[in-house]
C-alpha cells in the first residue's frame, strides 16, 4: 500500500464514526513501520482521546521511527486532551503524513510548524478533497461561525411530496428513508416547522438498525401553535428547541420549559432564517438538517441559507397544482435570483435517484 | 469488422435518417465481400428504395456471393417498391444478417422464409435490441394502430416551468432546447394547448442548424379559441391540426378550415384523449410529441396515454406554490394509480440532465 491507499484507510475509519464526535471533526490514523500497518486509531467521541492517541497507544514501542498517517492536522493546543503534536514528537514518530489542515483558520499549520520544528518530515494533501469533504460540515462551522444547512428534500420527479388529496405514504423507497436516517445520524440538529408537528406528530429521532445519534429537534413556530402532547414535547428521547418570536404567550413559554423543552424567543414577529442561524451557532449547532415542510424549505431556499440539498427523487410522476410542493411558499420570483446550484453527486438508490446539490459550484 | 461491428454500422446510418422516412422506419444496409464492405445504404424518404436496394445499387456484381446486414427483415410483399428479397435474391447475396423481425406482426417472418427458401443463409437477432430502439415509436404503431406519445418536459428539480411571475426564458440551458428541436424532427406530429397558443404564438417548427422535418402542429383547443392571428394559422409551415369538440362555432370552423387549418370535432363536449389518439391515427399520424403545457401533460399522465418522457431538468430550484407546474391539472389523487416508470436513459447534457423514462419497465 502506498501513502494513498494508508490515508483512505484511516478517512474509512473516520467516515465509519461520522455523527459521533460533535462538535468535533470525525478524524482517523494509521501508523505504518516497514510497510507494516502497526497502530490504528479514530477520534470516537468529544472529550474522549484523539484519533492519534489511540494509533498510537495501539502501536506502542513500534511508534519509534513509524510513519503516521492523519486525516486532520494534528492539534498544537491543550484542549479537554492534550496535544497530539506532542504524543507524536514523544513516540519518536519519523514522519506524519496529513490529509488536510486544521479547520480553524486562526490555528492551522501550526501543528505542522511544531513537528517539522521537531525534526519531523511532514506531508500535507494527500487525499485533501475526500478529508475536506468528509467534514465538510464542522470546516463550514469553524470558517463561517455558522451552522452548516442542508435541505432534505423526498419528492416526485415533478416535485410534488403527496398527492392532491394528501396521501403520502411513501413517496420514496425503503432504501432512501433510511438513507435519510444516515443524515438525521450526522447533524447535530434537525429543524421542522409547526405545521408538520401538528399534523405528523413526528418523533425526528434516529432509527437506524443499530440506533444513532438523535440530533436535537428544533421546531418552527411563531406563535407558538406546538401541541403540549406532541410526541416530541413528551417523548424524552432527545433535546427539543421550539423556535417562536415575542407573539408568543409568556405563559405557554411556561408551560414548555416546566416539561423540559427550551423555547428561544427571536426579536422580530416572524422567523428570519439568519437570525435563527445565529442563534442556533451561538448554543453549539454545527450542523442542521432542514426536513421541512414545503415552507420551510422555501424559506431556506430563498434566504440562500443553505449549503446542500439532499434530494431523494422518486421515478414517478403525480401531477397536480394542488397537490403539495417541496418548495411550496413564495419561491423565487425572478430566474436570475434562482441561486446556482451543483449536482455534487448522484446516485441509484433503491428505485429512486439520490441527488446531492450543492451550492455555487460548478 | 465483426458482425457486430457492421450491424452497428448500418444502424448507425439508419440512426441518421431518423425523422426523415416516416411513415417508414429508419434503415440501414451495408454489404460485405470478402471482409471488404461494398455497398452502404439507408432508406432516404416514404415511396423511395429501401435500403437494401441502395446498398445493392452500390455494390453493383460484387454483391455476388457477398453478405448483406440489415436492421430490419427485408420485405417479401410488393408496397411501393418491389420486394427488397427479390432483390436480395436476385444479386445473388450468399447470406442476410438482419437485427430484427418486420414490425408488422401480419407479416414478421415472411421476408426471412422467402430468403431461406432461396437457399440463401439468414442470422436474425445480432444487435436486436438496439435495432428496436432505433424504431420504438414505428413498432409501436404497428403493433398497436396507435401514435406513439412522447411527453416533453422542461422544468426545474422542483417540477416548476415557470416562476410564480411566469418568468420561464429560459430554465433549460441551449444544449435542452435544441436537443428539444430534435425531437420535433423525430415525431410525425407536435400537440400543444390553445393556453399556450394564445400565451407563446408559438411556431412550434424545427429550428436545428441544418432545418429539420416539421412536424404536423395539432392544437387541442375545445373551444375553438385559437386566434385566427395565430402563426400556426398563418404562417404555412407546416400542417395545423386544430382538434375541437361540438362545442366549437360552426362558423368559426368554416374560417379555420378558408385558411388552409383543419378543423377535427371530437364526439364529447370535452376532448378525451382517447378518442384524440385514434382521430390521429387515422390520419396516419404515428408519432406525437406532446409539449404541454402543464395541464396538457396532466391530462395525458392521468390518461396513462404516453410511451415515453423526455424530461429536460434544470439544476434549479424555483420554488413557490403558485408557479407553474409541469403537471399542473388535476394530478393524480392516489399513489397507487401513479403510471410505474423506469429511467430509460440519463444523461448530462449543457448545465442541465436529461432523463428519459418509459412506462411498465423496471
Amino acid at each position: 500500500m502506498d501513502d494513498k491507499g494508508y490515508m483512505r484507510t484511516a478517512l474509512q475509519m473516520a467516515e465509519a464514526t461520522k455523527g459521533q464526535t460533535t462538535p468535533n471533526p470525525a478524524v482517523g490514523a494509521v501508523v505504518v513501520k516497514e510497510h507494516r500497518v502497526v497502530g490504528f486509531g479514530a477520534h470516537l467521541r468529544a472529550g474522549e482521546a484523539h484519533a492519534e492517541r489511540h494509533a498510537l497507544t495501539m502501536a506502542g514501542e513500534k511508534a519509534y521511527d513509524a510513519t503516521i498517517y492523519v486525516t486532520l492536522e494534528p492539534c498544537s493546543h491543550q484542549g479537554r486532551t492534550p496535544p497530539c503534536c506532542d504524543a507524536i514528537i514523544e513516540a519518536g514518530i519519523r514522519r506524519v503524513v496529513v490529509a488536510t489542515m486544521d479547520a480553524n483558520p486562526k490555528v492551522a499549520g501550526n501543528g505542522i510548524k511544531k513537528l517539522r520544528q521537531a525534526g519531523i518530515e511532514v506531508d500535507v494533501g494527500v487525499c485533501r478533497e475526500a478529508a475536506e469533504e468528509l467534514n465538510q460540515s464542522f470546516f463550514h462551522y469553524m470558517k463561517t461561525n455558522q451552522p452548516y444547512v442542508t435541505l432534505k428534500v423526498a419528492a416526485s420527479i415533478d416535485g410534488k411530496i403527496a398527492t392532491s388529496t394528501g396521501e403520502s405514504q411513501w413517496i420514496t423507497s425503503s432504501e432512501s428513508r433510511a438513507d435519510g436516517h444516515v443524515l438525521r445520524h450526522q447533524h447535530d440538529a434537525i429543524l421542522v416547522g409547526v405545521n408538520t408537528v401538528v399534523a405528523d406528530d413526528p418523533k425526528l429521532t434516529t432509527r437506524l438498525p443499530e440506533g444513532g445519534e438523535n440530533p436535537i429537534r428544533v421546531i418552527l413556530d411563531h406563535t407558538l401553535r406546538t401541541p403540549l402532547s406532541a410526541q416530541l414535547v413528551t417523548d424524552k428521547s432527545a433535546p427539543t428547541w421550539i423556535v417562536t418570536t415575542k407573539k408568543a404567550d409568556a405563559h405557554r413559554i411556561d408551560e414548555f420549559e416546566k416539561n423540559g423543552v427550551s423555547v428561544l424567543v427571536l426579536k422580530g414577529e416572524t422567523i428570519e432564517v439568519d437570525e435563527l442561524l445565529v442563534q442556533l451557532s451561538e448554543r453549539g449547532v454545527t450542523s442542521v438538517l432542514v426536513e421541512g415542510g414545503g415552507t420551510i424549505h422555501d424559506a431556506f431556499l430563498r434566504s440562500g441559507s443553505f449549503q446542500q440539498i439532499v434530494y431523494y427523487m422518486a421515478v414517478m410522476l403525480i401531477g397536480g397544482s394542488h397537490a403539495p410542493d417541496a418548495f411550496s411558499g413564495m419561491g423565487i420570483s425572478s430566474l436570475k435570483d434562482v441561486p446556482r446550484l451543483a449536482v455534487h453527486s448522484w446516485e441509484k438508490l433503491g428505485s429512486d435517484m439520490k441527488m446531492v446539490l450543492r451550492k455555487g459550484e460548478e
